[in-house]
């Protein structure tokens, strides 16, 4: 394994200091517990609190601020954050219009996330994201929540800026993950530093189809193929989940997963997007990079969320985080 | 190999289409000959022009807009864009206050830049970067322009942007570039897609340092040591090449090769804002990201500008662009 860091107990101190000074200008951060905070808060909006493991970067602590998320809580490495942290974290950030927590769907968030909830005194809810797509939607635990995680924290983070309540931004949340759905791709496993060696092995002529975000195995290894048959089959899978028909108009989010270089994720992007404007679907909004990674992972996602005019007013609205700026 | 891509041929034009329809509020493509052009020009502003091999994304096309760039031009993965690229990038953008080319320092760009000065009808000038310290001052061609480029773009193109006129850009962007040291690490070769394999080996114990953004060998191959020790080794040099002292303020820029974890380039600013700190050095501005890419390098680069009150202006001046945003 070879990671720059000095070791596997500092490294994500070191990085959440590095972080938040990177960027002090927008964040606060808290260590005794960690999280990291919006400067300036706005008196009297629903406080959207996020987390989960890291190693997900810039996801989330990186779409703190103005238009997106109030708190994060970073877990250590692909483990979830405690739930001192997420009432420390809301305690911090609630200026009295209670606490909304985006939650991906993960067993160990959704429990300390749920206990968090019932300690706090003041007003809370909760808006589970489940939109990744390779799992089928009866699966035992439930479908995991991935790059769509984003989108939710953006299109409600705005709402929530203009006065939306708590009810409201609960109701949206959960109305755009119903309209979202990603699936991945992976050309390579990540490595855990804990573990220090990669999560699962791959060979140099095989792809792994329907991974999560935590160096899980995927549904399905299969032998490397274009990037338009794959683009084809991640896009089917989402096309029927969502019931796309011709005629609606999508946000298309290409996600890399860590170490997939822009180059890749544009043309990929290009592909996608062909592929709706084959079908009649109109790709409206856009967004490409790496935004909820797997470490050095390498593969991406692709992302749809079927929008209506709310939406898209939403997403365009102002915002002001670490990664996300516009 | 294995690459989200169809074929090697294909990648670079369907990437530009890709990049093109993700940021059409914000760019145009041409594509013969292929370049990314600002979609609102200025008129009356000295058109700012940069490019170089692909493969460094963002790095220049993710850098075109307001406050920044007017034109890219992209040659093939590493290998410098051809001057009837530049020519016709210099047309479509001069509105009449002339033409700088923002260039780094290689043989090739150098060449073909040149071609196209001498064959434009217009006003022009060229800035040379070369900010890698890697190699010494008197090396014969001179030192390599790597990610300190970005920082002259964004500084000159701050000045364009409010009416500097060419003389007077060309001469900042030669004090910025004298002001900006650069040194990298690289712990992975990267793979260019028509050479199918790695450009150098190195072992799972082994780091290189002093590479450069092309998958070249650096000054000296080591075993792995502690990011402390790695961003000690780095910082030093650039300490000395700029004769930074205590009480100078400086911009830090950590970048990210392509394939190495946000986290991880947050823990080296974390390390490297210390190192200065130690020195009595102010850290007024800080960019940490994989803005200067190689591929899918992992690794990184510190990057060092010697800040004063005109250049931290122009930093903060607004940008509006694919990748740079505030």
């Amino acid at each position: 394994m070879k990671k720059l860091m000095n070791d596997v107990e500092s490294l994500l101190g070191e990085s959440l200091n590095g972080f938040a000074k990177a960027h002090s200008d927008i964040v606060n951060l808290t260590t005794q517990p960690y999280f990291i905070s919006r400067k300036a808060l706005s008196q009297g909006k629903v406080a959207l609190i996020s987390g989960g493991g890291s190693g997900h970067e810039p996801l989330h602590t990186g779409l703190v601020g103005r238009g997106m998320l109030d708190a994060a809580c970073p877990g250590q490495i692909f483990t979830s954050p405690t739930p001192d942290q997420m009432m420390a974290a809301a305690e911090a950030v609630d200026t009295g219009a209670g606490v909304l927590f985006i939650v991906k769907n993960y067993a160990g968030d959704v429990m300390n996330f749920e206990i968090a909830t019932e300690m706090l005194e003041g007003e809370s809810a909760t808006v589970l994201v489940c939109d990744d797509v390779s799992l089928p939607a009866n699966h035992s635990t439930g479908r995991r929540g991935v790059a769509g995680t984003l989108i939710v924290e953006k299109i409600v983070g705005a709402a929530a800026e203009v006065g939306a309540d708590l009810a409201t931004c609960q109701s949206l949340g959960d109305r755009v993950n119903k309209a979202t759905a990603s699936m991945g791709v992976a050309l390579t496993s990540c490595t855990v530093p804990a573990q220090g060696k990669p999560t699962f092995d791959i060979a140099d002529n095989e792809i792994e189809m329907g991974v999560g975000i935590h160096g899980e195995r995927g549904i399905e290894t299969i032998a490397i193929k274009s990037a338009s048959e794959i683009v084809e089959q991640l896009a089917l899978v989402i096309e029927a989940d969502l019931n796309i028909t011709s005629g609606q108009k999508i946000l298309l989010h290409i996600n890399g997963f860590g170490a997939t270089p822009m180059m890749e994720l544009y043309a990929v992007y290009e592909l996608a997007e062909a592929y709706w404007q084959q079908r009649g679907v109109e790709v409206i909004r856009s967004l490409v990079g790496n935004y909820t990674t797997s470490l050095d992972m390498a593969g991406c996602s692709i992302t749809v969320t079927v929008m209506n005019d709310e939406f898209t007013k939403l997403w365009d609205a102002p915002v002001h985080t670490a990664s996300l700026n516009w």
